[in-house]
Formats: structure tokens, C-alpha cells, sequence
């Protein structure tokens, strides 16, 4: 297998057969050892976390597929910590959709002068990110996407009614265990063979912020509620 | 008279008759001397410079209602560097919008991994940023300024359209003299007798960046090319 991508938690590898490989690593963002999904580098290096995000991100697509929303996931083996998936094209350098039901993290350090923190969003906040390490993974509007050459209009809407159905579904599984979905943040590409949009990266504990009444779910602990 | 607000390059007062005076001051916003119309501080003292604010706002305000655009504008007495105006409400602390023609300043530095310095846009981009020092002026969206309670989304609309058609008045105005106008910062206000809509504050070098060929022109220069 050849190497074609090292990510902060995981890695990308083409097979022998041209197939694609996520390798999913101990790795998880953060800052000084304290886990934050908003961070933009790795923080801590934690045993299992591979794994525990592999069996969550397959659970999670398995769901979704199950309700007609197309992602790249084709197979997994938790063992080798491997995820197989169709080959995508990224929006440029790639694009973070986070869909926000919570008014938390970088939303509230942006409004906290007119929101207090951990406020209900009477209706989900979508907000499209560049993955731009040196700008602060800056939001970009539906305009400013089009002008950058990154979505056109179309791509936009489609994208944005996606991570509604999507985060809901998630929202929904969670608060079968009593978890409450606070944000979320996904990835999209496009299918290299049929040019379809697909759900792309990894949905784990990594990717979102959970609520269990007032307190905040560890990542890695998320999979101990959702799986008992 | 009394001074109910104290702004950077401003000041408010309500005169004996309860009218609104506009005090242009010799503050320009910057840093470490150098005039930036997207700081947040004042950066330098120029004699002559409210003057200059205050002649470059009456010309651009009375073309404006000319034009059939709504302001805040009554009179002015340039010696005196005031501007007599009708009292507003403000939303929330303040809104800034801000029409782009070019990516330049902090569009560029939000952007700059996809789009070159200087880029001329397709179509204008309108941005609709919090007055928060401490937050640095966050950009907002529509749903955001909805949720925050500043605009309602008719509110958001029709500002909006207002400034592409204010920005595109004062670019034409500014084109008959070979000058570019590449962005330009606005403020919105409602009457507070009829609830009206109402372009508000100033429109003076400091709120835009201008151009001759490759020259970036300095706000105090602008009117040196407007009125001759």
C-alpha cells in the first residue's frame, strides 16, 4: 500500500488494487493534552482512539447509508484500524460543514457580545469552513464559495441540505441513549467516478460535541453510551 | 449641548433643541500612524481631517438623497465640523456592511489560499460585520444576525439592496474622476419616529479604499480629486 496522504488523525493509503484506505490513528486534536474538535493540530495521542472512532464512523455511515445518504464508506476492519472507501475529489483543499444546535466554541467566542453560551438554536446554524491551517479554517458564505471556485450555487444547497439530514440523524441516534448532539462537523467530496456528492472523512467523537444533561461527553466515551 | 456618545472619530451630541449633532473629530482609525480603515483604533491625529470627513459626507449624503436613498442626513456647517442629522436607533450596538469590488484587506486574509490580492469580483460581495472591539468585528450571516436578534431576515434584505445601491452611486461617482473604488464600509440605522430604514454616520475617505491605477489613494487626498 502506498502512502498518499498523512492527515492530523488519520492517514490515506491506495492499495494494490487502486483502492482507498483510511488508516485511523491514535491521534486526536486538541491543545496541551485536552481533547477540542475545534483545534486545527493533534493534542494527545490516546490507545484505542483509532479504533474507537472507526467503530463509531462505520456504525454511523452503516445508519445513514441505511437512510439514502450517500457516502464514500464501502467497508471496514476494526482490527487493522482500516477503513475502505471510494476514491472522491476534494472542494479544493477541502471544506468542513458544521451544523450547530448549541450556540458553543468558535460560535460563541464570535457572538458571545449578543448569545450566552450554550443557548438553543431555535433552528440548526450551517457553516461551511476552509480547511486552511494558516487563516484559522476561516467561514465562507454561499457568494464567496462561488467566487473562490470551491461550490458552485447548486453544490452549495445540496451540501447544505445534506449535513440538516444528516446531523438530524445522528441527533436522533444520540438521543436514543440520552445524548445530546451539541455541533457537528462533516466532510464532503465528490465521487471520482459518478460526480456525486458523498459524505466523506470519519463521523466520531472527534467530529462533534455531546452533551449528557449538564455534562460534556469525552469523544471516547460517546461509543460506551451508543453501544450498550 | 451634551455629548451622549464618544466614538473613535466621532462624537455625538444632543443639542438644547434635542437634535442630533455630529462632531467630525481629527482622529482617523489605524496603526502606529498608518491610516487602515479596517482598525479598530484610532492610529493617528490629522488637522483637518473631520473637516475633510465632514465635506466628503455632505456631498456623497446629498447625492444619496438625490437618488432617492433613505439617510440620516439634515445639514451641515463645515466650519464648525458638524453634521445635524435625525436621531436613530441603532441595531444592537452597531452593525458595519461592508461592500467589496476587489479582494483586498480582510477578505484577502481570510481568503488568500484561493484568490490573489487585488482580484477583481465578479459581483459585489456584501459582509455584515458586529461592531466588538473585542471580537474583532465578526463577519454574520443572515440566520446568525436573525438568531442574535439585530436584523430580522426582511431587515437583512433590504439593507442588503441598499448597499449595493448606495456602493454602486458612490463607485459611478467616483469613477467620473478615474477614481477605483475597491470596498467600502456602511452603517444602518432606524428612524426613531417613523422606523424607517436609514443609511447613517458618515461616508468619508475613512470608510473606503480607493484607487488610481495602482495608487491606493489616501482618504484625505479623495476629496482633493472629488471636488476639483
Amino acid at each position: 500500500m502506498e502512502r498518499i496522504y498523512a492527515g492530523k488523525t488519520k492517514d490515506v493509503f491506495k492499495d494494490d488494487n487502486g483502492e482507498i484506505v483510511l488508516y485511523f490513528k491514535d491521534d486526536m486534536t486538541g491543545k496541551d493534552g485536552v481533547f477540542d474538535p475545534g483545534e486545527n493540530q493533534v493534542g494527545l495521542t490516546v490507545e484505542g482512539s483509532g479504533r474507537a472512532g472507526l467503530e463509531m464512523t462505520s456504525h454511523f455511515f452503516k445508519t445513514l447509508e441505511a437512510n439514502n445518504i450517500p457516502t464514500h464508506y464501502l467497508s471496514s476492519d476494526l482490527d487493522k484500524k482500516e477503513m475502505r472507501v471510494k476514491e472522491i475529489e476534494n472542494f479544493g483543499d477541502g471544506l468542513e460543514v458544521i451544523c450547530r444546535y448549541v450556540a458553543v466554541g468558535s460560535y460563541y467566542r464570535r457572538y458571545g457580545k449578543y448569545i450566552e453560551n450554550g443557548t438553543v438554536l431555535n433552528s440548526p446554524i450551517v457553516e461551511f469552513t476552509l480547511k486552511d491551517d494558516d487563516r484559522q479554517d476561516p467561514v465562507a458564505s454561499k457568494e464567496t464559495l462561488d467566487i473562490l471556485g470551491l461550490l458552485t450555487n447548486d453544490e452549495y444547497d445540496k451540501i447544505e441540505q445534506l449535513t440538516i439530514q444528516i446531523s438530524n440523524i445522528i441527533k436522533e441516534e444520540l438521543l436514543k441513549k440520552d445524548l445530546e448532539l451539541y455541533d457537528i462537523k462533516l466532510e464532503f467530496g465528490k465521487d471520482k467516478e459518478t460526480g456525486d456528492i458523498l459524505l466523506i472523512d470519519e463521523i466520531s467523537g472527534g467530529n462533534m460535541r455531546v452533551y449528557k444533561g449538564e455534562d460534556n461527553i469525552h469523544p471516547l466515551d460517546i461509543g460506551k453510551y451508543l453501544f450498550n
